[in-house]
């Protein structure tokens, strides 16, 4: 077939519909080096106006995912399945929720990336932990999904090379922000593991990348969707991301409050929703009837270690020091600390995930840019959450840090940010919204 | 000032106003390299949609029009004027006008550009003559205007460097049919010439760039709207392309036609918009006080044969064979040529212009892409026109070409492109609108 780019180009822009031979040619022809970044730039453009329908959304993640190599775990009879949050603040259920899946017999190929800007990274997290191996070839993440159940790692080389020369373009033209962009960004590397069934996590509020209710919910929906097109089972959780997750922000800090968790120990919001991702997962990859049922069996492999045991193994298998699993002050920790102390009496009314999130990143727990360095040691402990009450004078919260880092200002970020109210705020819920 | 080129696009995506200084940077960051084309063509696409207002279209043309050399004859008393076309079918009134306009004292310093698809061009019509030269520099133009009072010539290299980069790349990403981008394209040619005044030609209809009514409208509000933003005195007339103008497409039959009309000879449509454009340009230049003043000037240098002694003088001062102007035979002549006869016996009702122009395109007479070459001699030669009465096998219009054309199908699209009906169709006025 030949492509006439700026034909594909005005079509989409006055709002027709582009073929499954367009959207299929068009990626195969860029990342074979055919059509220039500048036409492709102007077409993601259009798309941001005009949008993507269902069907043209699923055959752009579908060309996408076939840019490269694709996963499969087909040899194996237990299913195949993933969670995939879309960003947050102190959101480290991942590390909890795959080792607790795979304890329970399903099989995880968790594929993850690095945090960027506010929103932290499940392989830096990772990278905390002495000695631990993120990036493995094809071979050795299939050895770890056969014999432990599951793998954490980064994408491969091979993996989607559409999706990294797209969002790298759409990073410097202002085109993230569309929703069949995203879609397809994220489901064409999720598909591209091999998996049968998918959960995800849509943020929505102050630390999320969906600030509305209802942009986070036509994200869920045109994912679920996308996702059912290729014959995936699917679900979504709509969360609410507007304080922290967990008590925890940081990479090595947040390993140890994993550890708390599946010790059955550590905050009820987290336990909360690793609880419930677990149990979608466990439905969805029929290891359970219901959903309540798969509570419960996320409640055993907690209770019985078996779940802390499959991390520790898993640790070790990537290279990782085990003995952290057990004695997590050996995992990195910061030279300096300090304290931010409640300036009434009263109830925390509002910790702005999105500005806590900033404030990680100065610390050094996060990246500016791609390029930057990260502290696994640098982050913030809050001892109180929304809706608890406070003391004037009490601590609110600690910051841990290295030397180099000018502490008045981040210092200041979060006393500003953090309002006390002498009333009890009214709690939102955790979980806003299921698609099942 | 440091552009942050991502937040420009995103700004003028979500509908904001840009500034002054973000306009003028993107031009001049992107003419020095500094800024690629995949961020402007982003930028394009998110102006197609959301438009420029006329501050900021006033500073994009301001912006493209000082990224190269400017002409200026600020040092000659007489006023300088030109007349700018958007582009039809058998349009060939600049090679009337300009003489015209010269020949009553003004000067006409009028830079012209090539035919491309089914659209002439005024420097391909002039090459026609054999010898004549439209590449002169900056120099010999500036000799040609003190001397003659006139030169009609191409764009020099350095002569708005930043729409040839913009054009080459709305071009290829669907990004051409913006009427602030067609504006900037326009204005900063032309308000580069050093001119004091432009009459604009928007045509609108079959033939033309724009096909309705209203977009040559607000094509014609924002060109003069632009230019008077920069002092200019400006004026537009919106003239139908329905139908041809004039009897002759082609180059070298156009050439011809225009000697009839400076011989105070022709059809009627022709000398009817050559005489209210040279008068405009008459009156803008303030070398008469009203329009009619400025068509009897007009008439008066056509029928002393002062406007075509101007022509033949510029013919010989640029480089081509004067003798043409006396003797149109010695101007190249194709060797085929077939008759096309009227199928019936009534009235033409409809000769559309896109579709002639395309005719001519095959026959040799345009351009498909920039590289193309042209036949100066081919064309096309109508013996009736819209509303005119024909008997059956009577002939309606005379095919020349030289050998190497599938004849056939051209005669055939003429064919099935003409109407003739047994009724006098409606026939409407050439001039629609004006602004002043």
């Amino acid at each position: 077939m030949m492509l006439v780019v700026p034909e594909i180009i005005r079509k989409k822009r006055d709002g027709e519909k582009l073929s499954v031979d367009e959207i299929g040619g068009l990626i195969r022809s860029y990342i074979a080096g055919d059509i220039p970044d500048y036409q492709i730039s102007a077409l993601l453009m259009a798309i941001y106006f005009r949008g993507l329908d269902a069907e043209e959304t699923g055959e752009l993640t579908r060309a996408m995912m076939c840019s490269g190599e694709l996963l499969t775990f087909d040899y194996l009879p237990e299913s195949k399945v993933d969670k995939h949050s879309t960003g947050g603040v102190g959101d480290k259920t991942s590390l909890v929720i795959a080792p607790a899946v795979a304890a329970c017999g399903l099989k995880v190929p968790m594929i993850s990336g690095r945090g960027l800007g506010f929103t932290g990274g499940t392989l830096d997290k990772l990278e905390a932990i002495p000695g631990f191996q993120v990036r493995l070839d094809t071979h050795s993440i299939r050895q770890l999904i056969e014999k432990h159940g599951l793998a954490l790692v980064g994408q491969t080389d091979n993996l989607v090379p559409a999706d990294k020369r797209l969002y790298a373009l759409r990073d410097v033209t202002a085109t993230v922000e569309s929703i069949p962009l995203i879609v397809a960004s994220i489901m064409s590397k999720k598909l591209a593991e091999g998996i049968d069934a998918l959960v995800l996590d849509v943020k929505t509020g102050h630390g999320a990348f969906m600030k509305t209710f209802d942009r986070a919910r036509a994200l869920a929906e045109a994912l679920v969707d996308t996702g059912r097109q290729m014959g995936k089972r699917m679900a979504a959780l709509i969360t609410n991301m507007d304080q922290p997750l967990g008590n925890k922000v940081g990479n090595a800090l947040e390993v140890e409050e994993v550890l708390a968790i599946l010790r059955g120990e550590g905050p009820a919001d987290l336990i909360e929703l690793c609880r419930l991702l677990s149990a979608y997962m466990l439905w969805l990859g029929r290891a359970v009837p219901t959903i309540e049922e798969g509570k419960d069996r996320y409640d055993r492999v907690i209770a019985s270690g078996q779940a802390l045991r499959k991390f520790r193994d898993l640790v070790s298998a990537q290279g990782g020091d085990p003995r952290v699993v057990d004695q997590p002050e050996l995992l990195p920790r910061a030279g300096q600390s300090v304290y931010i102390l409640s300036p009434a009496a009263g109830y925390v009314a509002s910790i702005p995930a999105g500005v806590i999130g900033w404030a990680a990143v100065l610390l050094g727990a996060g990246r500016m840019t791609v390029q930057s360095a990260i502290d696994p040691a640098a982050g913030i402990i809050f001892f109180k959450k929304v809706g608890d009450s406070i003391e004037k004078g009490e601590r609110l919260c600690e910051l841990r840090f290295n030397s180099g880092i000018s502490i008045e200002d981040v210092e200041n970020s979060i006393r500003q940010a953090i309002q006390i109210s002498p009333h009890p705020p009214l709690k939102g819920a955790l979980v806003l919204d299921t698609i099942e």
